[in-house]
């Protein structure tokens, strides 16, 4: 087993001053940590009768199909407006300045599916909190959410109660600056 | 076996009038499908040594890493401006109206990696041609292209020439407006 927090890169003052950038990109490169972190993600899950993971894109795509074909599953993609051809659901939310919007097909996720919700990082959970309250739309039953990385002193995990919470790497510092850009989803 | 094409809605008119959309998520959302389509991708490429598979946000993620992990290679992201935080290759392109741009980390291949670029539709290929000329700034060694569909009339294989191309879906008809939007990706 590889550790994972050796392929993390970390970037300072990215995108902004004071912001210290978690960058997964050296893991994705690595074939063996890219399958390791794939299917720690997907592991906790394993027997859950998982029927559909469900991620925001872009970065929440990389990891959904992996997970997805480990459990059985298949996928549905939640997408910034303009991208789905289809019905809608939409959700807007608050940012720091201005909000953003979330959207899924109506016909996504059937009443009652089971869902697993997957991201590379939790952070505050602005945009995870977003897609629950679109699965909740479609009567999804969500099942739980699973992160690569988790920052643990933002409250991302406090915010999505009640859902269960699985991450393959904690960061537990007092490094609360450590997040994606305040202002939107990098 | 499944016939991939029953997944594929066709949604006419989207995203703008006259253009037949091929929307692939009903076949993302059904386990078998999913995984079928992602196999099939790979599967002319098991056995020739990739080292790297690459693709562009935010639909190319989505096949990028069960391709990766089946053929026991790592996942490089070419993303948007604004999304990478390490050292730049950029390139910028042509639209019907405007331009676009793309970019790599530097570091993201390393000369003379094998690379196997995917996406999920070759339409004109001018995404794919601009992630060619990133790859080709990095030096990498590009082994071929893989699509899950493939709109044979819309010259994509052409532009893309001398590197090989493989694709699970094509169609053939006289349906030259069976594209994405004309003004860039969806």
């Amino acid at each position: 087993m590889l550790d994972l927090f050796d392929f993390i890169r970390e970037i300072p003052d990215y995108p902004k001053p004071g912001i210290l950038f978690r960058d997964i990109t050296p893991m994705l490169a690595n074939p063996d940590a890219l399958a390791q972190a794939a299917n720690a993600m997907a592991e906790p899950f394993l027997g859950k009768k998982i029927d559909i993971v469900a991620a925001a894109e872009a970065r929440g795509f990389i990891f959904a199909a992996p997970i997805a074909m480990a459990l059985g599953a298949g996928f549905v993609p939640i997408r910034k407006p303009g991208k789905l051809p289809f019905d809608l659901h939409s959700f807007a939310y608050e940012l720091e300045y201005g909000t953003d919007e979330l959207q899924i097909h109506v016909d996504g996720v059937k009443p009652g599916q089971r869902v697993l919700l997957v991201d590379d990082l939790l952070a505050t959970g602005g945009t995870i909190e977003a897609c629950c309250r679109l699965l909740e739309k479609c009567d999804a039953q969500i099942v739980g959410c699973s992160f690569l990385i988790h920052l643990a002193q933002l409250g991302g995990e406090d915010r999505l109660n009640p859902y269960t919470c699985h991450s393959v790497l904690t960061y537990d510092q007092d490094d609360l600056e450590s997040e994606l850009s305040p202002s939107g989803r990098v």
